[in-house]
């Protein structure tokens, strides 16, 4: 795919040939009518008798004004790739559409490769009309069921980002992107235009932009579609794009014109990447982009009951309705599909005719069936490095005495995994990944950047694979296009503003969750999401950035897809990464803050706590876990400066107050807390009780909002018992900086929990409280006074007296990490 | 302010005296002082002896980078203002630059009217520096503690959208928003440029955007610092705007050159608003816009250690770290800092001098003080029909036996607000107005559109004042700025696509929950949410529509603030929705679909009910209420449709099961489930009791997620009684459409739930399990093959006895609605 293609070429591709026009013609009113057929029919698939109010579908759904457009492009683009053999996915933005790209792939074959009940015949079709948007059919979207698409259209905003992550390190790719007008005026998409300025021609391949102004929406018209034209131009061109432009509703005159425009921006494409790949990269290449205006619901009834519907908001969703009840209707519904002729274009069998098939591409040049767009199958197992390299050596008797940034190490690993797969893993990132402590990735690779750059930048150029762009949206989408794709990746974030984006995590999660249950979609490298700079450490910074509803939104969704991390050290930290790089088809959220942090596990025991996901420290309790007895009280905690605050204060109970026995637990995959019919990792009972107990009182000190644990332990015995101090929400004003006070969940409080829940009266206990009580408030002037925590919080340093982990829970417990 | 301004005073304005610049520059040189000095000094505040490591903080944060541009860009404004007698607020985008604010507002005096205890001294300045991003003391952003501001520059990418919404209404405010090239990257931003679309200059005012490129982020250069200016230009003048620029660093110059612009776009705005007031409305006016280039990190250290710092990202945060340990970077501090002539500045006390003064405007002219910035103040009581009006009128016995789309209702009663306060209200919704019921606002007014509009438009001008766009960003962030100025409003969406601008939602919660700590900050009108077209009424478009993920999100914010309304029907929506325009200081969830549902109770009924939060609908159980016994069973329902089910699964338990006693409880206000301590509308332990009993099982239909149930009932009697189905992310593949059997949360399966769950044996149970078994089994055939449910579940209908709604629970349980 190297070299430009010829004058010939472009020249035969801009001026179709009749028979050229007639077939994608002919394709195009296949593709209509079998979308209308989808929005109405329920028998007499093929109109071969009169259509009456029995053949309507009770109930009228779908979006037939922006389908004709897509298929219109749709052909055009296989009509590209016929002539030229372009490796080509469409993502289409306009997902309401449905009808249309499921007909299209229909009309390729793919469809009845992939689901064999739907032939192609005159059963064959009406099976596919009677499944849209059907009870056990299909959704009314371009969707995961969509054979050839990356891309959930319900949901706008995201097709330009899922275009741009598709496409890079994917040097013969093309996606053709269609923007509908409706999406353009959405936020994400808007800031997704500057995704050419990540792109690079020599090492990527291109995103065609066709932003498809039909010129309303659901029920107006968009702003976009009545902006003076040439404002819209200049929108573009000051985006950085070579806009063409296309419009009308005649043919065949649309065909040739569109045609041209189509040849025009691929040559430029293709000149593009061939300069870059002959020459290298000079300067931001002027990408081209097609404006295409065509009337809302094109070939659809122009006028129904007096009103004009065609070319305006009319035609959004279903143009006729009442057709059951109105013959009037039904007569404009029966005319309508009749006007595509579906004598001429079904054999008397059903199937599509040669002039129809002529339009298709063959093979996985089909869009449907490209394998980019079914990335499991294109996929390049990632090379891992064993992650013990890049962990902290420490001996036992050293846990908790050191501090280290556990993101750092994290950095470190993934500067391997980037030199090791130089085509195939990228981070994504917006501006924080120095912040995040994740910059190792730096001495492999620069941040990605194809605008102007002087000597002050470092670590930024063309050839940089690391993505920075100050925009969640983005960077999340990027990484999802890229795993769907088949390759691999991480998107970093601010715990906080992980929420900017949490909409595209949970669409993708359901993205995921409904492609586990088609067998022919292969298996995607796992969307894997680090949030740092977490909301214990931000209290200078304010509330803005103090939000833990990133893990509190995503527990909700289903088990099999997301699992939830809280690595409480750097070792711990690496085991759950490097797992997490290993899985497909998941959401990985790891929770980690970016801060100097005490580290508690060494390798061995971080890869045994990992495996069983949670577990007792006993180093850090009292109890004689040989005993029966169960211990006074249990001290839980899952996420990092929460498990600091917690072992100190097991540490003052173990010292000061040793005649309570404490037990400390460490929850590292916080899903173990569910029962195993809510989540598949969930701990056994068995399990669950040797841990817990049955009945001693629980102090849990929680990273996130207490809700998730009481949601996660509802069920379990007793769960009364579990006294969760978690984060919630006060005002800035009166909270401390930078030390953990805040919520009431540091050591002394949760000493002070400790006590009050302990079901027996310990002597010396309230003592202890009274104690607690008096340093929290000269911990309170300090701060003030000092600009810094009390220097026994400041220079606290575990001391310990015994150094095994766990003895409870067993690595069959629940599901194993790695099982 | 209708006249035009005289060529004279444009003239004046566009070229200060030099007197003007002294001022100015000087009162720059007083902000710059003070904003490096909250960055660094801890004592010495105005150093009257020599700098020494001692004077400086122990730890550094908060951001210099932008700071010297915004106070830059403030002192101008405020020239402006006094000039002018204009009414004008300062919306800060790059928030960040909190220490420039702050200091502004101090030398504006309202700091220290604000805060007494910052007094405009020596020991005042002190203060100012040692509470800046300090225990106690206040966050490094411009947030809600400072005067003035309307946002939030954490979470980036809001400032326009605030802007617009402040002037939507306000025809006397300018909204100056400076937009800093970080944020301008982000999708919400980069989308909302297009306010301009929905501005009528007529009967709003203006928003001023300044797009403050100083070229750098926190590690890297900004994409539209290094685009080529050619092409920003276009893309500004593409989205509309007359783009006015300015660039460099000199002084004097650059004073010079920036009056000229801000009085050259003031100028222009003016002449728009007058020929807009004085001739109406005709077409889209061109709004000016300025893209001020300076250095990041102006007027600082230009080099440190040999690297280029000011003009870098270097500047971006702290440029000197160290300080205390490295005597050249003491040094550099010291001569950065007196570089602005403190000892000119400040008199003996410490106090601004006269020629600092000189520079700010007076009064509520500050931008500081502009009451429009403290909305509550300029608060306007809505005027709210009763909304027994627009209520159904049926008797009780009529119940359950007809249906009607309940936001009709609502869109009724917001028809006749919009009538009542034609200027102090609005409705905000992503172009689903109609979609969602609420049409009849339209009666009232059309939708805004400034763009041409043609005769196929409905209910479209720029008169109107509905505000629909294709984008949830702008139009929430248009109501919170519409909000936070004193005005009022709803924003609907459908439910799943809430979660896209989910993150404004908590920020916005976030803000109330700071400032009803803030005795200045007076109460401003609550954010109310509409989410209809609800998860389950959506399997036809598939999962991207389906997803009560707000829900779950925001009811881990604080109770004092955030408020979750799940009304079963169109009564007790009604006077949910009366009394969420009522609140203040609020974010009201309300969720309800939009489909034609089932009508329970009367008026009367629905607002006891709403009063209460609760209750028990002996009408739908079968249990003896004055009998000392519990129910068999309970079934309980939060949630319109899920109620219809719960209903449903009663009556069969009734009428095939009589000798089950049933009770079946709903819940309108959800979180009057938790415990009084966790929420302040929680019920009381009396309450919960009499209505849950403390031992019979629950069957719990939910709205949302299971584990929003499980999270709110945590600590009560017996929890693990509560038995919860609901919605639980699903393949779309296996699923049927617009009915409930959908995660076998329907009558058949909540009956069959209830045997199971019933602590005795009830005879006939069995069977009737059976039956329930059988039922579903027909309703899964039946729907593939009529494309509709089954008919006794679609002609289902309410059969009761008795017309009584709840005995128990009282109207002084947890917090009543009103009270």
């Amino acid at each position: 795919m190297a070299e430009s293609p010829s004058p010939e070429l472009v020249d035969a591709l801009a001026h179709p040939t009749e028979d050229d026009v007639a077939a994608m013609d002919a394709w195009w009113r296949a593709d209509n009518y079998l979308t209308v057929g989808q929005i109405y029919l329920k028998s007499n698939p093929l109109l071969r008798e009169p259509l009456t109010a029995d053949h309507i579908k009770p109930r009228l759904l779908g979006h037939w004004g922006t389908s004709p457009g897509l298929s219109f492009i749709y052909t055009h683009a296989s009509r590209l790739i016929r002539m030229t053999d372009q490796d080509m996915i469409y993502v289409t933005g306009p997902g309401h559409g449905g009808p249309a790209l499921v007909a299209a792939t229909y009309l390729e074959d793919t469809y009845t490769e992939t689901y064999p009940k739907i032939t192609e015949d005159e059963e064959g079709v009406l099976r596919l009309f009677r499944q849209f948007s059907a009870p056990g059919g299909i959704p009314s979207h371009v969707s995961v069921t969509t054979p050839g698409s990356i891309n959930e259209g319900g949901e706008l905003g995201y097709s330009l980002v899922h275009g741009f992550g598709a496409v890079f390190d994917n040097p013969d790719l093309i996606a053709l992107t269609v923007v509908g007008d409706g999406e353009a005026e959405t936020g994400p998409l808007e800031g997704s235009w500057k995704g050419i300025s990540f792109l690079n021609p020599e090492r990527d391949g291109a995103v065609l932009p066709i932003l498809h102004l039909n010129g309303a929406k659901i029920a107006s018209p968009t702003v976009q579609g009545r902006k003076d034209p040439d404002d819209l131009r200049k929108l573009y061109e000051g985006h950085g794009y070579e806009v063409i432009e296309v419009s009308g509703d005649d043919r065949p005159g649309m065909h040739y014109r569109f045609a041209e425009a189509l040849a025009t921006a691929w040559a430029k494409i293709r000149k593009i990447q061939t300069d870059a790949r002959e020459h290298g990269v000079t300067g931001q290449p002027r990408w081209p982009m097609i404006i295409l205006r065509s009337p809302k619901g094109w070939t659809g009834p122009h006028e129904v009951d007096g009103t004009v519907v065609e070319g305006t908001w009319r035609a959004h969703q279903v143009p006729l309705s009442g057709v059951r009840e109105n013959p009037e209707h039904l007569k404009i519904l029966e005319d309508w599909l009749r006007s595509y002729r579906p004598e001429e274009l079904f054999d008397a069998d059903g199937a599509a005719v040669d002039l129809v098939r002529r339009a298709n591409p063959s093979g996985e040049k089909r869009m449907s069936a490209n394998p980019a767009a079914n990335g499991g199958g294109v996929y390049t197992p990632l090379k891992l490095p064993e992650w013990g390299t890049f962990g902290l050596d420490f001996a036992p008797e050293e846990r908790g005495t050191f501090q280290k940034e556990s993101t750092r190490s994290l950095g470190e690993f993934m500067a391997e995994i980037y030199r090791q797969n130089p085509e195939t893993f990228r981070l994504f990132c917006p501006d924080e990944t120095n912040s995040n402590r994740l910059g190792s990735v730096f001495d492999v690779s620069d941040r990605t950047f194809m605008e102007p750059t002087n000597d002050q930048d470092v670590k930024l150029s063309p050839s940089g694979r690391v993505m920075e762009v100050l925009s969640e949206h983005n960077t999340h989408g990027w990484l999802e296009g890229y795993n769907l794709t088949g390759r691999h990746g991480m998107f970093a974030s601010y715990e906080a503003f992980g929420m900017v984006s949490v909409s595209q995590t949970i669409q993708h999660a359901k993205w995921l969750e409904e492609g586990v249950s088609l067998d022919w979609r292969t298996p995607v490298p796992s969307l894997n999401v680090l949030l740092s700079s977490t909301c214990w450490r931000n209290d200078h910074n304010g509330f803005s950035h103090q939000g833990p509803g990133v893990l509190s939104t995503v527990v909700n969704l289903r088990g099999d897809v997301v699992r939830v991390y809280l690595p409480p050290d750097a070792n711990c930290l690496l085991e759950i990464a490097s797992y997490a790089f290993e899985t497909k088809d998941r959401v990985n959220l790891i929770v980690q803050d970016k801060q100097p942090q005490f580290q508690w596990l060494t390798k061995e025991e971080a890869y045994d706590h990992c495996q069983r996901g949670y577990g007792i420290w006993d180093w850090a309790g009292n109890e004689d876990l040989d005993s029966e007895k169960d211990p006074d009280i249990i001290i839980a905690c899952a996420g990092d400066v929460v498990t600091l605050e917690a072992v100190a204060a097991a540490q003052i109970i173990r010292q000061q107050l040793p005649q309570m026995k404490v037990r400390l637990v460490n929850v590292v995959r916080l899903q173990t807390l569910a029962r195993p019919k809510d989540h598949p990792n969930g701990m056994s009972n068995q399990d669950f009780s040797e841990t817990f107990t049955d009945s001693t009182d629980v102090v849990f000190a929680f990273h996130g909002y207490p809700g998730v644990v009481h949601q996660l332990v509802h069920g379990r015995p007793d769960a009364d018992r579990f006294h969760v101090r978690g984060f919630i929400e006060e005002g800035t004003t009166t909270t401390p900086f930078d030390m953990v006070v805040r919520n009431r969940a540091d050591r002394y409080h949760l000493v002070i929990d400790a006590i009050n829940n302990c079901k027996r009266t310990v002597r010396g206990g309230a003592d202890l409280k009274r104690w607690c009580e008096e340093q929290l408030a000269k911990h309170e002037v300090y701060k003030v006074e000092h600009l810094e925590d009390l220097p026994e919080v400041r220079e606290w340093k575990f001391q310990g007296e015994s150094a095994d982990v766990s003895k409870a829970g067993t690595s069959d417990s629940g599901q194993p990490l790695r099982a």
